[in-house]
């Protein structure tokens, strides 16, 4: 399993192409960037020299399409998105992901066919370049009243949305924050077979109750109580190889310079890495 | 359009060989019935035979398959989905039918994702066979309380969840009684195209607010205020050529004989197809 | 049935607003242009009022994709599909259609599911715009040795090919000159649903033995002897109501003016019409 | 990996019953064999006890739909294939396999479009009892001729094919006797993701040419050519985890006793597990 980072966490770190630097620089394997930027200020050659000189490849790209909202936004973003995929399929990326609110201000049902046929439709476009597509579920219990009506929001309830969008590359965006705040178990981990995760968050949570934790209240990996251990361990045995990726959520942005909070991410990986037995 | 016939409204009608006998001499062109029970009990040249000679065909068989519960029902109910698609395609019908109700008291989100995979899952067994699934969305206003979550029932809803669903073969069954509870309209129709309707229910509703109208409150074509002249005129002008059905939902069944219900049915067609410029 | 023209006919016709208006002042109802130049060049506004100070729409734009080729070409057009479905929408076109060529230099069966699987893809992204795609079937018998191995051309093989596929909204673009090298009858075009085709063209052939008719040797409607009042007959008959575009493929292009040729059109359109009725 | 039987190869061995017994006995920890006879003979309790005394668990049960031939006999299997899928998944078996022929007597586009939609109905079928659909690519040269058509016999092509399928639920049966007939390597399976298998088999070959070698010339694992360590290290370090099952299919059945044939089997086994690193 692969060390990843995402920006959320690292401060004001500037640049995809400082990211990147930075990234390698701190032993991470992969982050999860806009591959069709990285393109475009470098050009296809000089976005791959970047990563390959930092040792570094992309772990995720976001889904940019608006899925959420009205069928004219929805629509408009379709071509960017077989760019972007062209675009990550050239870096050698293979994921892109995004996120289900756990509750939403429209009828919820409707809402529920109308999402289904729109993300086929994203991940069919995904799958011609050969690119996954990972939905999260979301866990914190304050979201799901935050909008009129319940959505979606545990594992099982996602693993059958993914059987309704029902195209062979859809899978899991797996975030152990939303595990824990679901009350999911190792055994859930489990009865997963690798190919249902096309990309794993990690994170960690303080020690409140768990109906308490709030998705802007992410602590950095081995700071909190969440069983990360257990998490990478069960991952690691069912035979996920992708990537492991940080995504540190707060209220306000982290004030430290990013070499620290990179110091800091490294020292938390390190220290779950080797508590799970895979250092 | 054929001028088609269910049981409900007919009373009484005995047998499936009765009630084929009896549409045909009344001078209707379909009858919905179970196909498989039909063969099993006459042969399979014995089913044609006696539908030939009464000048009938079947309208829609119904959808066997229980998609609304737990996922062992539904599983069970496959292979016997497979048989009754085979039955039905001997005797030269091509349409199933369920409705769909327009509450739950499942989480209507999480319901929709199953039900969609579900009903999926049928149209592509149905479409093995050349059989089209139609849904029938549902309109009386009570209804939409009748469980503890809002699920789908207008047109367009229906439309977007035929969409999910995604099979080339499914569409709808279209209802004049939930046409009517729900205010679509001429235009409505008028925006279909024929592939779209699978089956269509014919009945009337009394002179009350539409929002008090009752699902088992129906009336024969023609003895209430719905605008059948208008809806058989419009499904007519966009191409629509099958079945016509009677449907008639009542607290009680009718204690009429058969024979007069039949010639009241009969009468109530003459007079919206009259009106509709169709006789 | 719309009364329709492609460029193939007639000569030196100049830009596609020409052709609207040239096309508009002789009477046809669609031309089957570039819905995405139309746009660049005048602004949806602008394209919007071209043609409907012409009283024309657009019948169906042609599939840019290339579906035949590497898989690089292939997904090179996919973002450039969208674009075009999208402006196809905008001006109310809803059809998209390739040819399919009978014989081809690749491994039949190999060829057969890569393109199975790209034209799906196809398909998808224009069903995100409500644009459905056609498949011609090409039936001059020549063609069918122009290649190494045996593709699919009959209409059989090609409706065979559309289940396949398996998408909604993928049908058929039904060629007269198609229809008639393959020796298909007017009871093959009964037997189809009107939602099986998605655009038709028209036009004649000589004289000669089936076997011998050339691709690119056909005449104006009424000038040859293939049956094209039964055709369009048949066509009216089981409802449909889109396009029939004539497309005049010859070994050299026609020199004589465009209007010359517009007006040869007109006579050979008025004539075949009101052959089989619908003048 | 799990360690697995079919009859092929056993001689005869009698009933699955004792088939299972024997295959316990020997070490061995899947057995392919008809869920729904097991079922149908033992009762679904009685089913579990025998598999769960001899310690063995279904490996993968056969295709019994007739895909290959006419619609009729198409339709006629899918209502048996609904009740064979839901007994393999009764007894915890989430496998079914056929074979693909390198030729047909067919036009073989025509042929790849038909089997393309019939086996995407088989697998949507198997889908619903959460069962898996793998496809046996045939190496063997001389088939490659022994019908009029070419259709498809290598990896890729059986990829690109299982692509045009397009279910979620579609692998290969990677069978190391095509693998190496068909000339491939250790880094074609390298490139593999273990979902992507459904199944394997493993036999051996005889030290001949690789175009002479017959199908039904196969040997025990470990008494021929084939580098069964390669491919059965290669097959681990993807993640594979299911079984690999021997298929010994030779001209004349085996005459020795099922015992020695066992005993056989498992030194074979052992061998090439041994030289794998895998013991």
């Amino acid at each position: 399993m692969l060390k990843g980072l995402s920006r959320a966490g690292l401060g004001d770190i500037g640049s995809d192409e400082r990211f990147i630097a930075l990234a390698g620089e701190y032993g991470f394997q992969t982050v999860d960037i806009d591959a069709k930027g990285l393109i475009d200020r470098n050009g296809l050659e000089g976005a791959r020299k970047l990563l390959a000189d930092s040792g570094v490849t992309i772990g995720s790209i976001g889904l940019s399409v608006e899925w959420r909202a009205s069928e004219e936004s929805f629509r408009a973003g379709l071509a960017k998105l077989a760019e972007e995929a062209a675009a990550a399929a050239a870096l050698g990326c293979r994921s892109c992901c995004t996120y289900v609110l756990p509750a939403t201000n429209d009828k919820a049902a409707h809402f529920a066919v109308l999402a289904t046929r729109r993300l086929r439709t994203c991940a069919q476009i995904l799958g011609a370049y050969g690119i996954r597509l990972g939905l999260e579920f979301v866990g914190p219990h304050h979201l799901r009243t935050a909008w009129a009506n319940p959505f979606l929001w545990t594992l099982q309830e996602t693993l059958d949305w993914i059987d309704a969008i029902g195209e062979p590359n859809v899978g899991l965006l797996f975030d152990a924050y939303h595990w824990y705040t679901n009350g999911h178990t190792l055994a859930d981990i489990s009865a997963l077979t690798p190919d249902q995760i096309v990309h794993v968050h990690i994170n960690d949570a303080p020690d409140v109750a768990v109906e308490d934790v709030l998705d802007n209240g992410r602590l950095y990996p081995g700071e909190g109580v969440i069983d990360l251990a257990g998490f990478l361990s069960a991952l690691n045995a069912i035979g996920y190889k992708g990537s492991v990726t940080q995504e540190i959520l707060t209220a306000s942005a982290p004030t430290d310079a990013p070499e620290a909070l990179l110091k800091r991410s490294k020292a938390g990986f390190d220290k779950v890495y080797t508590a799970a037995g895979l250092a």
